[in-house]
């Protein structure tokens, strides 16, 4: 964590100093971007936007103040991954629940009325990620977001009780072309409208999203014909594996999920319910808890539960659903049309909690968002890079969206024969394993374009994935001998990253490969470091170069590392001395071998903001480098 | 960690349900503990009380609110052991510096007149800790024991522009035998005072304590006739280990000890100035902030330091000090009178800052004191416990300024011969490795008392040291499957803790060795936890008895566990898991190996609320493990 940069301040360092205040009270007529709902997709966007003061970020929300419980709350390691950049991965990992291991239980065959364990698995595969899989209440991670707004530059805080009712997009000009109607949605002053101007907005609304409908997208796909309920409870029970989280599958009663949660104490049941007629809805049902409980107890028998206390409960139908724009630009004039509004999260898409991907998906589409518009708004990028968002997330989302789908299948299908007679791996296990990576939030993977290179050497590090997220691995940082995760180097900044790999012997000294490389990136001026810097910012502003080399800490020195590597920083020009790293020779988990990185040559790995790889190139690939930047940054 | 136990509650689950509050506005008239000072010592110990809603704790500091910065900080890996205990180690690895390497530079042979590197070491040694040696600023300190009290049931704040002026101890009765004379400091009213009775006073007042003086205590020791200054700057330098901590002699100009601080930015320097005379004071040196960074420039060349902004400096004389007592009772009297004053931390004992064990011996002094302060509030012991503070940690602090002493002087030394040829290991070098324990804190040794055993089974865990802090090892939670340190089962929370290893084979099935000592002790009376704990009490509200076994956690049933370990707990009875552990096979560490327990037969280790080992027995030493606790616990 780096602070002090422009002089002592005391008190907590997440507390970043003050922007100089907005003028005029009240709701603003003008904002740059106005974001539509308090979810985890509204608040991460929030969290991004806020840390710049030169963009007027707006959120409302209609309920009166945030919530305290339920909904999701499965975090996979990719979002746990993306919690880290914001800061706040450590609170988590200490509060939540981890998912160490998943278990599966099904009819035992000496006695098919009851159930027994018939197997088990590492709930995330060694080497995944450094982050572990979690479990906490959504109102907890809405929570860290706000604490991450109201700690930042522009404390920003939510409108509450403020919905957003319409919108118009005036296509004719540039200057706040959207038009919401905003409605007050607090006691005595419902109904109330205001207008707002926006540059963009952001339809982070849920489900029944107006902004979708504002822009003409429809939810599509297939309608729900069976009921779940979930509940957050304190009980007891002698089921024996109630901390570990476990799929269960009675041979007639139905399936019920156990998700153990924060706290040691509270855990989540999800339990099938009767299966639905064609037209029927559960509201028509009149299922209560107490359905609930009497059918989890069904299908844990022998096991029984007894409950102390119902935290939060819901019964509801599965829908797999998906609009077909992200944004507000039909099909045929992206050409010719930037995108002005956009959806993300439950607006867009909708799928059975199962999976525990709806707030990760949520997270991660704003996620994506989020760098693009300050990147529009700093004025480094052409507008027409905010296409690449409905591009990006959509094939995401189909992916999320069909995959669910049979998972929800294979959740709600009888125990068939061989897990029966205990012959085959349970169906539940095998698709679990197969799924690993994509219930991780792992399996997401950008597809060529403007900031996906096609060209990229994915020989020279196997094991970084083009398209998809930066994998960290451990290092040592030289200057002060820290043993950390690589891809903790990054934060949620908006800033690219070029992570150079020394090739074999190269210590950086002059004449070296390496050294070759940074003093190109930094004098040259065709270099896209500071072709894309202005010379008012440091110089890693817009492009943060970190190098890793193949020795250890006490082999290298840092007096002789090229001084784009030791750059003078802030109002005093101080030295940011994080920015070298070596293997960590001491836990033997070398960098290079853990990641396929070429030893010889090493090689240059390029890093969105958003923590996807962007490039791959070889140390001397100067001319590719430089024009894949100029491919969407604009020169300073 | 452990919440929800008696019931859900939104948001941060480091906000403790508020106790009642106590009646009366304005200062009382009457509290149980009254704590001067809001240094490291007195916030320690006003941190471990704010636990109690029983105990009426007031802690009172003469500044007008808590310091921003300055004064100690170093962080010791024992501190660093407690810090997790009071839940905030997890945000001061965040946010610290932390020390890995320290690395000796001398005169450089080929020019003596310049400096080279001449040695490094690892700072803390392998296995040592689980925790990092670290430095923050002492002021962060302070503020995260301000957020456990102001998290705690009680929502304990400090009185600021509050002095202890006085005290006298009224020997002939146990109703609030103390009265305090505070005075007021803040603006405009200072020198008005104000009477306080309390049941005992601790005075964390520091080195001019008015607690200590009002016993009669003095500081005894040498007088001191060196001057060092020390700066935290932000500034530039070429010095290339600038964020190692460094110990660097010249050979004419003095020392320095280089310490990177938190931020990445921001370092502390010690600078050796002039020798005093005998009788001479830093006082009326003149001594200033520029003659320190003239003085550390001289030093350091051929490197050269830009100072861009002090952020804190001081100068001073070291001097190595001591009371007798660190409480009223007269060295005669201790068989009649138990103590009702005490001091602690700086008030006690004075050293210089260079070994950095300022805040640490401090906070260890409180620690010590506070959970015994707890034990007698609660009932659960006779006030003649409260011997054992002076007992304990008059040694200690012996120790310590005994060893400060003799590195004092290795720092103020000019290098010998061996260093200069470069034939021998540099003195400070060789110092430091032998000193390597003492420094991390984890010398502390307690002899044998009521509290520590005197016929220990040292040879049943071997790497277990009686009277010397529990050294945690990793382990796996049975019930989640959670990798986890064994030692961060313990909170401060003032409770003893029994760790019980099993024998090779022993599943915790009827008939083991584990089953028999686990239903002995819930269901037998001579057992300690029924004599020691209330009926309305949680079964592990005094003695938390925790098991480990040899196998991995896929190799046990958590179902046939016994049912101590199992224990209904809170208002619901909901069971508590997180008693059952497991070797960790997947990590190769195996906490049998680790620490020298025995396999064959198992053993249990006592520990105390501070950490400390009090007793390591077979698992069927029964009557030795009830008259060991009947020696300090009374009756329920
Ligand atoms: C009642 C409920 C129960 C759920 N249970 C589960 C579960 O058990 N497991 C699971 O995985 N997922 C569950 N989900 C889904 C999960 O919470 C979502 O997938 C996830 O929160 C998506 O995040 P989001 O930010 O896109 O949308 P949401 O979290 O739905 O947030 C949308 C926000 O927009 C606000 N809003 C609505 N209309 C407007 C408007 N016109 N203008 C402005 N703001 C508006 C809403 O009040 C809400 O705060 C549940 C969702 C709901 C609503
Ligand atoms: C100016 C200064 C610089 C220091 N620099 C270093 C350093 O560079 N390195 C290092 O390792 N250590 C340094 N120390 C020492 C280190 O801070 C102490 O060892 C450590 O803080 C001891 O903690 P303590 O709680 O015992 O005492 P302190 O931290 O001294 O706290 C004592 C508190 O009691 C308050 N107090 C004073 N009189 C009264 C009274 N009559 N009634 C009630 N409260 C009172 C004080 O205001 C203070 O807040 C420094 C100390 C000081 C004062």
């Amino acid at each position: 964590m780096q602070y002090y940069l422009n002089g002592f301040k005391p008190g907590d360092p997440d507390v970043q100093e003050v922007a100089p205040a907005r003028a005029g009270a009240g709701l603003p007529e003008k904002v740059d971007v106005l974001i539509a709902g308090c979810g985890p997709a509204g608040l991460c966007l929030a969290a991004q936007l806020s840390q710049f003061p030169e963009i007027h970020t707006m959120i409302v929300e209609p309920k009166p103040g945030p919530i305290e419980k339920g909904q999701a709350d499965g975090l996979n390691v990719r979002s746990m991954e993306m919690f880290q950049a914001f800061g706040f991965a450590e609170k988590v990992k200490r509060e939540a629940y981890w998912v160490n291991q998943t278990n599966f239980w099904a009819p035992d065959p000496a006695n098919p009325a009851g159930i027994k364990r018939i197997g088990r698995v590492q709930d995330v595969a060694d080497d995944l990620s450094e982050m572990p899989h979690t479990l906490m209440n959504q109102a907890r991670v809405h929570e860290m977001f706000l604490d991450v707004m109201r700690n930042s530059p522009t404390r920003l805080e939510p409108h509450y009780s403020l919905a957003v009712r319409d919108l118009t997009v005036d296509t004719t000009t540039d200057d706040h072309p959207v038009t919401v109607t905003l409605e007050r949605t607090g006691e005595g002053e419902e109904g109330q409208t205001v207008t707002v101007r926006a540059n963009y907005v952001v339809g982070c609304d849920g489900a029944r999203s107006n902004v979708r409908k504002a822009i003409g997208g429809e939810l599509q796909g297939d309608a729900a014909h069976q009921a779940w309920g979930v509940m957050d409870i304190l009980a007891n029970t002698d089921f024996p594996d109630v901390r570990m989280k476990c799929l269960i599958a009675s041979q007639k009663e139905g399936n019920v999920l156990i998700l153990p949660r924060e706290g040691g104490y509270l855990f989540r049941m999800y339990v099938e319910l009767d299966k639905l007629n064609p037209d029927e809805r559960v509201a028509n049902r009149n299922l209560t808890i107490d359905h609930m409980i009497a059918a989890a107890n069904r299908i844990m028998s022998p096991y029984s539960l007894d409950v102390k206390e119902v935290v939060w409960w819901s019964i509801y139908e599965i829908g797999h659903r998906l609009t077909n724009k992200f944004d507000d630009v039909p099909e045929g004039e992206t050409a010719t049309r930037n995108p002005r509004v956009f959806t993300a999260g439950d607006a867009c898409h909708t799928h059975s909690p199962k999976a525990g991907q709806g707030m990760n998906v949520s997270m991660g589409d704003t996620f994506n968002l989020g760098w693009k518009l300050v990147q529009v708004f700093k004025g480094r990028s052409d507008a027409s890079l905010l296409h690449s968002y409905t591009a990006e997330r959509r094939a995401e989302a189909k992916r999320l969206v069909d995959t669910d789908h049979a998972w929800a299948r294979i959740m709600s299908a009888p125990p068939g024969q061989s897990e029966l007679d205990g012959t085959g791996m349970p169906r539940f296990q095998e698709h679990f394993i197969r799924n690993g990576m994509f219930t991780a939030g792992l399996e997401v993977e950008y597809g060529p374009s403007a900031i996906i290179a096609g060209n990229a050497r994915q020989d020279l590090a196997t094991g970084q994935k083009l398209g998809m997220r930066f994998h960290s691995a451990p290092v040592v940082r030289l200057a002060d001998a820290m043993a950390m995760q690589l891809g903790h180097a990054a934060e949620a900044d908006a800033r690219w990253r070029i992570y150079a790999f020394a090739g074999a012997g190269d210590t950086g000294a002059s004449g070296s490969a390496m050294r070759d490389l940074c003093d190109w990136l930094e004098t040259d001026p065709a270099s896209p470091v500071l072709r894309h810097t202005r010379g008012d910012e440091d110089i890693d502003a817009v492009i943060d170069v970190r190098a890793i080399f193949q020795q250890g800490f006490d082999e290298l020195e840092y007096g002789t590392m090229p001084s784009l590597l030791k750059p003078a920083k802030g109002r005093y020009g101080l030295r940011d001395f994080e920015k070298i790293f070596c293997v960590d020779r001491k836990s033997g988990m070398d960098i290079y071998d853990m990641r396929g990185i070429n030893r010889e040559n090493g090689c240059m790995i390029v890093v969105r903001p958003d923590q996807y790889i962007a490039h791959i190139l070889p140390l001397n690939a100067r001319e590719d480098l430089a024009a894949f930047f100029a491919g969407f940054l604009k020169n300073a």
